[in-house]
């Protein structure tokens, strides 16, 4: 029996064509349902416009128009304004699956494994039997080129029907595709809309119109001509590198030694640490990568773990930015009015396996949210909106794994989606994201990745919670202070008529009650600006000394404006005031401005202190230890924080000019004290 | 500016061979994690072992034995009974990515993508920069052969290091696999050991041996000798193929004509049918397949929607049954003791795009069960363990999409997973399993599927109520009963002594009081047979007669044990008595015995009423008007159940024959009546 079945199945042993097994598992590349299929068609082309667009510099205008053929089926057009592709070239980006140019590249971008427009093409012409025709022309070329194409899938090439020059008008540079694919059009949650109006938010220098199957027409209009920060490609980090890609790299290097190999081919491998690795590796410096044996490599991964390696440049990655964050929780919101905006956490840039990457939060809770309910979270990668396969993606086992109890949510067990009135925004930004499927819905449980993520949402969920009591103390406080300034001057008033002498002076009665420092900020927008006051009042019986701390958003501050300049600005945005003396009962107001915000940009300033009891102080938190850190993890690398030793004497000399304006401070403050 | 963009961008378009993109995609082919990946690679080599046992009709032994090499290096080697693999093949199957003998196969088996086994191969050589071995010998061989090799992920070709001739001692055939990798061992879920656990449970033919790197070694015995049915191949079902295969198919068909190609080249496709699409189709039957244009394959596929054609053939699929579902349940429940173990549901087949594909769903609930938490969900695949991924699992979304509420457990607003003491297990069989991933960890939220899921659910949960609801109305009208029948022979009694009478004969007044049926089953395990009993008890002042039914595990029933023959038995194990006339006050005892199950595979008879007015019955449920079918959702499909109009005829004769027997029974019930 078995003696006939091994060679039975050897003769069904088959080559597999990559296209082939796609057709087969298109469910895979994000064509399952109907609804989802028209979608991913959708997204893989725009993905592409816009990196196309950000790779030429060029702002992005993109159109996308859905007509309906029939009852299932549908004709996308998608247009955009990007550098246009070389001839050759467009039958083996559209025709072929695992074809493309971002593939080898180290740095952020949308696509990058040369399968998403093809598969689009592969899923139309399944569907509905017809080709895709693409027209596209370069700034060189004077005429369009126009190419109608399939793909033969048992071969996984191009299938080229028909090709034509034309020409285009009123266009300098673009691509066009036209596919008919089958579908279904809806406009709720996970459908085309949302997926443009998310990438509009997070590309908002893009301009995104979309013509739906009804005719209406919607504008996602451009609402900055800045483009965001170019990406710039890297070298691979050595950090987590596999040791099968070493021993490629070794071969393949142009490196004649081992220190070349190591400090060319790697990003952050200076010629000292390439020494140390040697060394730690017991590997001449002298040696021919090429000679590289299994043993060599695995003591230089041995080697690269126990050695201190910068983290990766950033400079290959594009945060949305805390602006950003907010403006798109402020969209989704649409009318609802939370009570409570976390200022956003943006993390610093870290690694898993040689890929940076970099993790931003943003939440809103509170007012008139949904109470029922799980919490909405909206994901992003690399700027892509992430709108399937919610349950399987590290963002959403990162938001289980977080006590939300502690934030005022609910959850059974602290563990789970918790219920109640937030929305929680995940973006995760990488030279690669590691997917869980060709689809590109859901980012893969990576633990180096879900653990940044769970420490930036338990940093915004403290801030969160900083602002939730800083509100709740004030308001206490406050009905206290009013109680005490209405009642005690009657009072006093009352005394001294029976016993037939002068009212008191309350105020130092009344210091003495409070013994509180009342920090109070405001912010008004006008002529374009936002003018920020901190008011601190001493209603303590003593003179204070402190420090004050704001964080207003990075490189908005104008530095002319300060009514008090602070000892320390920082480029992130944060600033610190040496208050080195406020006379009892006495205020004082340190205004400044913020410039190119729009309004809704900013609206309350983030006030922390040091050097001073916190129970004492009203409006501001004491300044957190770790800052931006979480309390609850240990980090390894050091974070920008406010005290830096190379600074320091800067500072001195800064604080000295505090001290100077303080002084000049006191003395009006001291004077008026006396004329009274 | 963009004028050199498109042609820089040109330069840097690549062909990605298959196996580059999977290496730096491995988190795809479920290499993420440490522990993951150490999973993902036995799990590829498991069920590769079964699936060629399956197909040589070979009762597979299979040992794993793990090793650890250094802190994160692991040596796995997996050893089977199957067929072997001829020497020219082996190369292919483990050193090349989408080459394999089941991608074009309907029917149903573990593997099917050609990519499992040879991934292993590439994350151990990624990882630990190691080749793997081969060892494997057919029955037809005298030696076995052993190749070392690696991949070639440049090309995705097998790069052969070593190979030899080398004597198997008694080994007949099989194959063993050695191979090196990056890993992390746990025992806890998601482990090695948990997989194997689940894999023995379903595949109770299987004997499978772990070796734990701490020497420990388990032994899953195998519990059966019976090999599941052999699944068949069969031809794509037309309903819902897509139009592209479909011009595919015509192209390659070697039939001449329209109407013979139909009934060739498809399932369930009769010549009636084929000529009933074709005037549908405005085709002519005689036409050339080859000839077929988009236009003739777009009304073909329109007319297949309005015929109605036949389900697909289910013996190319192997569901894993009620009496295993019942095993596996009771293996994870270990030591914990439900109060309910709702009898298992499995669905008639169904088809989605094409693929047949059975659901099968298991529930127990309460007891001693955790009663904090979610429910805990186990899914199957294919006889499959699947245990990453839940969250993105179209099971799990089923699970999600039920009203809990309704049987007892908690959920918020009615949807998501559910909280309380209960474990769901949901098993898919199909010839395709539209795997969300390559990692085949998840089903794809295809509605199809997703919807019979959620059917399944709500019968299983049904059921479960049901029998809830039984127990507790039994409960409380035996309360009911053992008072009525201690205090009412008191006061007669003390009635009778006052005023000087006999004490008057108490069950008439009883049965008044009562006015029940009272139905009771009960199961004895002697003998290696389970011994049923039910007793049916007219406590009601009048005769009755109504349709007694009885569900039991297929084909186990004794033919010749019925003290009373059913008036109808179907396969599925499902029997019917017509009970004429049962006078009041007596008792009719109905006995047989089952065969061939294992003690704990039978412990309690779902018994149904009909003809009867259910609240006069405590013990059997009314017989649901759709039997197992969901009230809530529509079905197109005929089921089986008890009354269908071929089988009139048989019935008839057959009712006489009940008939008879219970004439038999009623003259000596009244034979005994008029003795008293």
């Amino acid at each position: 029996m078995s003696r006939s079945i091994a060679e039975e199945l050897a003769k069904k042993q088959k080559e597999i064509s990559v296209s082939e097994f796609f057709e087969r598992n298109k469910q895979i590349l994000g064509f399952d349902t109907l609804t989802r299929s028209l979608l991913t068609a959708v997204k893989e082309g725009v993905d592409n416009s816009l990196d196309a667009c950000e790779e030429a510099d060029i702002l992005p205008e993109i159109s996308v128009i859905i007509k309906q053929v029939s009852r299932n089926q549908f004709q996308v057009t998608m247009e955009d304004n990007g550098p246009g592709i070389v001839k050759k070239q467009i039958p083996h980006i559209f025709g072929r699956l695992l074809y493309g140019s971002r593939f080898h590249a180290i740095r952020q971008s949308r696509g990058q494994q040369g399968i998403g427009i093809s598969a689009a093409v592969m899923y139309g012409q399944l569907t509905t039997g017809k080709p895709t025709t693409v027209r596209s022309k370069t700034a060189k070329e004077d005429v369009a080129c126009e190419i109608t194409l399939m793909m033969d899938t048992k071969r996984n090439r191009p299938d080229v029907l028909k090709e034509d020059f034309v020409i285009w008008e009123g266009k300098e540079h673009g691509t066009r595709v036209e596919m008919y694919l089958k579908g279904k059009y809806i406009r709720a949650k996970q459908s085309v809309y949302e997926y443009l109006k998310g990438t509009a938010i997070v590309n908002p220098h893009a301009q995104i119109t979309l013509t739906e199957p009804d005719s209406t027409k919607t504008e996602f209009k451009r609402v900055t001509e800045k483009m965001p920060p170019s990406t710039c490609e890297i070298k691979p980090h050595p950090e987590g590198i596999e040791l099968g890609i070493l021993m490629k790299m070794a071969k393949a290097t142009k490196a004649k030694r081992m220190s070349s190999f190591l400090t060319s081919d790697f990003s952050r491998i200076s010629s000292r640490v390439a020494k140390e690795i040697c060394e730690k590796a017991e590997i001449e410096p002298t040696m021919k990568p090429t000679r590289m044996k299994l043993d060599d490599a695995n003591r230089i991964i041995d080697a690269i773990k126990e050695i201190r390696i910068m983290a990766p440049p950033t400079d290959c990655l594009s945060p949305i930015g805390e602006i950003l964050i907010k403006k798109g929780l402020k969209n989704v919101l649409e009318d609802a009015r939370p009570d409570f905006f976390a200022p956003p956490v943006t993390r610093d840039a870290s690694v898993y396996s040689g890929n940076p990457f970099q993790v931003e939060v943003g939440i809103v809770h509170g007012g008139d949210l949904p109470p029922e309910g799980q919490v909405k979270i909206l994901r992003f990668a690399n700027r892509v909106p992430l709108l399937y396969q919610q349950g399987g993606c590290a963002c959403t086992a990162a938001v289980e794994n977080v006590d939300w109890r502690r934030y005022g949510l609910e959850q059974r067990g602290g563990k789970g989606i918790p219920y109640g009135p937030a929305i929680i925004l995940i973006h995760v930004a990488s030279t690669k994201i590691p997917f869980t499927s060709e689809a590109k819905e859901a980012i893969a449980d990576i633990t180096e990745i879900r653990e940044e993520i769970e420490r930036a949402l338990r940093a915004c969920a403290r801030r969160l919670q900083i602002h939730i009591k800083k509100k709740v103390r004030k308001k206490k406080t406050k009905e206290k202070f009013d109680i005490v300034q209405t009642i005690l001057p009657k009072i006093a008033e009352k005394s001294a008529k029976i016993v037939g002498k002068p009212v008191p002076k309350l105020e130092p009665i009344i210091t003495k009650i409070m013994n509180v420092v009342w920090i109070e900020d405001s912010v008004e927008f006008k002529d374009g600006k936002h003018h920020v006051t901190i008011s601190i009042y001493n209603y303590t019986p003593s003179r204070k000394k402190f420090n004050l701390y704001a964080v207003v958003p990075a490189e908005s501050v104008e530095e002319k404006s300060f009514s008090l300049k602070p000892n320390r600005i920082r480029k992130s945005g944060k600033m610190r005031w040496e208050l080195k003396s406020i006379p009892s009962t006495q205020k004082l107001d340190i205004t400044f401005s913020l410039k190119g915000l729009d309004k809704e940009d900013f609206d309350e300033t983030e006030v922390y202190v040091s050097g001073i009891n916190p129970v004492q102080v009203i409006g501001a938190e004491p300044l957190p230890g770790d800052w931006d850190l979480d309390e609850e993890i240990q980090e390894t690398t050091t974070i920008e924080d406010f005290v830096e030793e190379e600074d320091e004497k800067e500072e001195v000399e800064e604080n000295e000019n505090g001290l100077e304006e303080i002084s000049k401070k006191e003395n009006e403050v001291e004077e008026v004290m006396e004329n009274d």
